[in-house]
């Protein structure tokens, strides 16, 4: 399944998912939490979580049906499912809003990010609103496990900003830790995305358990080939500049490798660097960039990232074959070889 | 019942309270997370929102018994309501964390508040933590009704926030706006804890909404008090500078009431102060206060208060006697005569 098929199969779900986050937001009171609201989900998101938690639920609902009595295409999944999946992007804009917020970010998605157009007091509380209405409807809709599901992936990615934040601080080295931030950060959300989404359908815990693998190992993909963009993507397609990783002193796997594999000797002027100021690792972006080709960060992280992808992929081994399992096999593919 | 006697009686519950907010703390993972939350818990708050829990499971445990078959003190709560109860303590500690990042603000209680030991993400985020680990107690000790309740008085929190945001910058005179951000900034979450715990007990829906009457109309009585204290308070025990809400322009019920009473010639003066600099108003502190007096704008706002009270007393007459609505009587009492 190539890109443009992809995008085509979910096009119509990305439009219900919207729908029903547009209706959800109708009936906010003030105006202008609203249109804060409004500003923070509808800036081209791409859906992601949303979409697993619905793909999930289909493949489930799929394999629970008798050989040959449904067609998958006639199973309509029902409206709480869409609200469900939901919870997930209202999540992700939540903790995007408190980002924002954090890092003074001046950009989001090629738009002025909403700190920009509001004050943090607005941003924050609007952050918060998205967050208290997740929980609430994760724990209306679905039922207690359900909400523990999602509130422990909440906190799993509280945690990992902690010990994100300390190791950015001593310039942590270890691939465990860059690993243990990618699981809380992005791994546990999309994870629960799918674990929700089988685990609605009635599905059983071993398919439960192969979803949320699956879910974790392609949020983990995702963010290693993002860190491997970072370096090595063009700028004109991710809009971000090169080397902003670096700069700003955030180690993520290629760097981490190369320093490991590289001798005393090499590896001392980058170690000097990462000490130095932000502007002057600025200047010396190709050197490091040379650095990792070298002593074979960029292949590390490569292989990394496809190691990540075949987990996923082995974890869909026990459905039946159906669209929507295509569609999951199809977004491993995406994630390896995206350019943006 | 005076203060001494009621704090005496409130004491014990306190320490279970504080005790297993201690407990569910020591499972955090990240040790700078756990000091940020712990700093933030235990900075000698009232703890007012989960004692009213549970009083108000107490007082229906103790209505739902046969005459004569047991004595309100053999009614042990079960360990979950204390730890039901704590939510509504998170979400008061989380909506302070983050009221202080958003107001720069450097006391808190009269220590140094969270954000001026930490930066504004660890603060953000561990507000963020205790919201999540509210909303997933609520709903996973209580049922979706309990979350529900718990999820609607989030929002209307923030909704209020915003509504508060909007009459500062109009500087505006309703004296309905102002009960408007009252109840949904103080009103709606003590009037939830107090709900919350009627309905845990299995209390009737009269019941439920009696005690949330009690709860909604003790915290606007409360809020009211807080603001004549703002103009009347002894500063050595409030521990706050007299007319401090006068000089952020924020418009309480003294002086909306005056503005609405006094002749246009009198009122010019302060409509032309509320115009200006915030440095104006301060040096004019006593003439608006002479004002208000004159204008009857304290004695109208104590009035209010002393209504919301005999609001919140009348609520309590389908109760039986016993020594939890004593205890609730009393509360009534401590928040009229309350010095700081």
């Amino acid at each position: 399944m190539n890109k443009t098929e992809l995008l085509a199969l979910l096009q119509p779900e990305i439009e219900v998912i919207d729908d029903t986050m547009r209706r959800e937001f109708a009936s906010i009171n003030n105006p202008l939490l609203q249109e804060v609201i409004n500003y923070a989900v509808f800036n081209g998101g791409k859906r992601i979580r949303p979409l697993l938690t619905l793909l999930a639920a289909r493949l489930c609902a799929f394999c629970k049906m008798p050989e040959g009595i449904a067609e998958e295409d006639e199973l309509t999944p029902p409206v709480d499912l869409y609200r469900l999946a939901m919870v997930f992007e209202f999540l992700h804009a939540a903790s995007l809003l408190h980002d924002d917020v954090i890092d003074h970010a001046s950009q989001r998605r090629g738009k002025p990010s909403a700190n920009t157009i509001w004050d943090n007091t607005h941003v924050i509380l609007a952050g918060d609103f998205l967050h208290a209405s997740a929980m609430t409807l994760a724990g209306t809709i679905g039922d207690s496990k359900t909400l523990d599901m999602i509130g422990s992936a909440t906190t799993s990615m509280i945690d990992a900003e902690f010990l994100q934040m300390q190791t950015a601080v001593d310039r942590n080295l270890s691939e465990e830790n860059y690993f243990a931030v990618l699981r809380g950060k992005t791994g546990a959300l999309i994870g629960s995305a799918c674990e929700v989404g089988a685990y609605f359908t009635g599905a059983s815990p071993e398919q439960q358990a192969a979803l949320r693998t699956y879910g974790d190992a392609l949020g983990l993909a995702f963010q290693v080939v993002d860190d491997l963009l970072d370096y090595q993507g063009d700028p004109e397609k991710t809009g971000k500049a090169v080397g902003n990783d670096l700069v700003e002193g955030k180690m993520t796997l290629p760097l981490i490798h190369a320093i490991e594999n590289a001798p005393d000797d090499e590896k001392k002027f980058v170690m000097d660097l990462l000490q130095d100021e932000p502007h002057k690792r600025h200047d010396h972006i190709q050197k490091v960039h040379n650095f990792i080709e070298k002593h074979n960060g960029f292949t590390y992280s490569k292989q990394g990232a496809e190691t990540l992808v075949e987990a996923a992929l082995e974890s869909l081994d026990i459905f039946k074959d159906c669209q929507a399992k295509k569609t999951l096999i199809g977004l491993t593919g995406y994630v390896l070889t995206r350019e943006k």
